[in-house]
């Protein structure tokens, strides 16, 4: 069973602070914490990557062009260019979907990475929840979310719950009259991409978003796209500032989508799958004091619970690791916390960790 | 005396094409054409600036922290930083501009950069023009803005007229309740930045934008920045995308704003006025054949009139040099082009050209 509440539009103060995220973690005096709160794969942007973006100094003088970036992503998902759109990061475009398009009903599926319903309201709208419950594991309810939402965001799979929806599941929240806004911007850490809806042209109104930032480590360089029908990348498209993908950013997504990085992406996502079991296995040892693990996970990261999360959390960084807080996530509360899966000796240590702050055994 | 006039929105088909740039004039097959159509200064960005930016590339796992570079943009016009706004080019600004603030009476200075009215257009606006006139040397007069507009944008110096506008005329624009957008992007190509508006906090409702593209090279990485009052700051800062500016192009920001690139842009802008000078005397050999240069020119181009200037384009074309076509620009027709102030050597070879394709003498 599911919730859905309506939110008033502005509120910023009230509620979880939707502008925070995990990179606020680990700034400033956080520079010497060893990271588990940002979802970024380590030891990335790979040399190779670093070498392409570099070349692209020389390049600078000139105005970006994007058409060969653009071509490349539409030739990884075999489509046609008119239905890619390349965006300043994933971010940019929850902004053009609040803004551009003509919108009356939006609703957010959470717990979920909070900055579409951020962008909905600062531009204005009132923004439908649905919440997903722990009881349910939080799997998607099709039947939960409103007949008549016009725009309709969930993330598959999930930032922060790590839930992999079924495409089958996701796709039947598409209707005649709504936009289906899929956030799929983990999808290339999960092997095979199993339950993508990207390059699908058969559901309606359907929106994929996808992000090159976490797995090829290019946060600072702002880069994503979004696949839509050829109209609605025209809609979004005429909302965009004038040259909105900087160069460097062009080139590392053409490079991030040519062969070799694709399959360099379903390597690590196999890497990912087991270095994730490492740490479910581990924090599984914690079940006495009350953690729970939400499973399966498929993302690069875990979503647990246990008491005292908050100052579980603050020992922690004491003792050098950064987790993610989770009660800045609608329909989590400060029992939650999110931990990025890192390489086997990192979680290892994080558990050592772990151990001295909450007592294990169960 | 000057003209106003209201246009419906949208008007993309009609009229002049707002949305063409210099950029198109050298893309494909104008590659191996000396460019003097985009105002970006040759030569650039400089050695020690790539190798700057190239600096940044290994810490692109991480989100942008636009904080330090804020503050040094801050630091450079003596301002808080509550009145500073880093944007992904002066295009971002003008595109938040145009949504985020309320406007009820957008009025655009014509002839002028095109972007500003196609964003006002794009997000909804009817945006009135003030046309300024040949036989008044393109000169602004205050009086012809309408009382009633509570948006106006003025470019100083002007692009593509080259025209340098009075600090005090154009500070004159401001009114209660009303937003005055300056847009300076090329004030630092002016020696000792005379009649500009930025740092000043005594002139209500004053916007300044400023661009890094022009005089560093750097058009292909997207970076700006707004000056204004701190509740319009806050205002467009809400309404931008999370990240908006990406790590390279904040590194860069910092770097141009340092006493070194100040001093190296100062210099810069003596040797543009110099060359400037040469190249319009050179123009000024085609008088005879009804060639008019605005003057005086000001900007790092300037501004022609010419009969049949749309076949000396495209002749000048089959001899090698791209020059922007000026009918694009509203209140400009076919006989005007636009001319970037490059190096003698260069200046040379374009009149040579034009020798070629116009009767000199006079």
């Amino acid at each position: 069973m599911t919730t859905t509440e309506d939110t008033p539009t502005p509120m910023r103060t009230d509620g979880p602070d939707l502008r925070h995220h995990g990179d606020a973690e680990v700034r400033d005096d956080g520079s010497a914490l060893t990271d588990l709160a940002v979802n970024v794969r380590s030891d990335t942007p790979p040399a190779w990557l670093r070498e392409v973006i570099a070349g692209s100094l020389d390049g600078l003088a000139a105005y970006p062009d994007g058409r060969a970036a653009r071509a490349a992503v539409a030739a990884r998902h075999g489509l046609p260019v008119e239905r890619v759109l390349l965006t300043a990061g994933a971010a940019e475009a929850f902004v053009l979907l609040a803004r551009a398009l003509k919108v009356r009903r939006p609703v957010v599926v959470h717990p979920q990475f909070t900055e579409p319903e951020a962008a909905l309201r600062d531009a204005g709208h009132s923004v439908g929840r649905v919440l997903l419950r722990e009881e349910d594991g939080f799997r998607l309810d099709p039947a939960a979310v409103p007949e008549d939402a016009d725009l309709v965001v969930v993330g598959n799979p999930t930032n922060p719950t790590s839930v992999l929806h079924p495409a089958d599941t996701v796709a039947a929240l598409a209707r005649a009259g709504r936009t289906l806004v899929v956030d799929e911007a983990f999808m290339d850490a999960v092997p095979g991409e199993r339950e993508a809806l990207a390059g699908r042209t058969d559901v309606p109104g359907l929106v994929v978003l996808r992000s090159l930032t976490k797995t090829w480590g290019l946060a600072g360089l702002r880069i994503g796209y979004v696949l839509a029908a050829p109209e609605t990348v025209a809609e979004l498209e005429q909302a965009q500032p004038l040259w909105p993908v900087s160069t460097p950013a062009l080139v590392a997504a053409e490079a991030c989508v040519s062969p070799r990085a694709l399959a360099e992406a379903a390597h690590a996502a196999y890497r990912i799958a087991a270095d994730r079991a490492h740490l479910v296995a581990g924090l599984g040892e914690f079940a006495g004091a009350g953690l729970r693990v939400v499973s399966p996970a498929e993302g690069p990261f875990v979503l647990v619970r246990l008491p005292g999360a908050a100052a579980v959390r603050h020992r922690l960084r004491e003792l050098g690791f950064a987790v993610r807080r989770g009660d800045t996530f609608p329909g989590l509360g400060e029992e939650w916390l999110r931990i990025a899966v890192r390489d086997r000796g990192t979680a290892d240590r994080l558990l050592e960790a772990l151990g001295r702050v909450v007592p294990a055994g169960g």
